[in-house]
């Protein structure tokens, strides 16, 4: 998604050890037209990718809900998204999952309401960073765990040096990336569109 | 706003000491079409109330972040959402403002970035509920000391008898709340449009 990729070029910054700076329009900013343009993307990605009859998008609080929206937006569907810690409005029962964090440290959890999720929903899970992998197999085993099928993953920014589309190879679903960025040194980020993006409208 | 108030009628539960369950479309699952109309319904009340050139919306992490989201890109300005936690990407020098926290317990930490928040900023304030206040308070608190200027403050259920709008009235800026709820009782919840929608549509 050329824009996309524009805007980590222009505003990006590597804080060392593989940490990225976006927090101008993802992370603590949105830019609404870009965050729009991100689930039109993730739906026509998805739909090349003959990923269809998608009935559930699954995110993480907190980053991944704006892009996972405008997705779900983008799909008519509805949207959950999995809580790190259980509001007491969420009823006793719910699955949990761990996962580290990356930018906060520690491990930290994530509860869907099987409320929510049930066996015949087929889910895409949209998240806004793809690194270790490790968030994003947290909410496949959350899919898994109420019953659903997980047909796609989308995440807005890969940061494929650090493996985890490697990792997420054994769910065997399409895995589609916005910005995928190679390496990061000091100060130079070096991101590009995603190999699948031959009509460079990402 | 009445599809919203219908919804809270036939899928919003009172859990007892004020607590209302709207996981089904507010805090764990997202309707999107119910989420778009709330940023359109916003949109709409405070240009009828005159409150004009908008240059950001702000919110709080989490559950806040979709009906502000779906308001930003009704205005086409940024979005920018308080954290909970700060992340390794904030720098140092952060505002931060406390709140109590209504259905998670405690204490909770605020947290902008000046690098978004700027003096000529004209601020639209959005969450999901206007209980008590003192979270919609700790914001205002945040955009006053980044020098932006408040200009209204919408919340998608205010629940009338927690007071939160007289705590805010010193802020005197316009309150627009999409769905008002005058009590709860045992299983009853006394849920209404608000009184300015004159016009039937929220």
């Amino acid at each position: 998604m050329q824009p996309l990729v524009e805007r980590i070029r222009a505003e990006g910054r590597s804080l060392g050890n593989g940490i990225l700076k976006v927090d101008g329009f993802i992370n603590h900013q949105l830019d609404p037209q870009l965050t729009v343009e991100m689930g039109k993307s993730f739906a026509r990605r998805f739909a090349q990718a003959n990923v269809t009859q998608i009935t559930k998008v699954i995110t993480a609080e907190v980053s991944g809900i704006a892009p996972a929206l405008t997705t779900a937006i983008e799909l008519q569907v509805p949207l959950v998204y999995a809580r790190k810690k259980r509001p007491i409005t969420m009823p006793e029962g719910c699955y949990v999952a761990q996962a580290p964090s990356h930018t906060k440290g520690g491990i930290v959890e994530l509860i869907v309401s099987p409320e929510y999720l049930k066996p015949q929903d087929r889910v895409l899970l949209i998240d806004d960073f793809l690194a270790s992998g490790r968030t994003i197999e947290a909410l496949a085993t959350l899919v898994a765990e109420c019953g659903a099928t997980l047909c796609g993953i989308g995440c807005v920014i890969e940061k494929r040096f650090e493996g985890g589309r490697t990792l997420l190879n054994h769910l065997q679903v399409p895995i589609v990336t916005l910005a995928v960025i190679d390496s990061m040194q000091e100060d130079r980020i070096f991101v590009r569109s995603p190999e699948q993006d031959t009509d460079n409208r990402g």
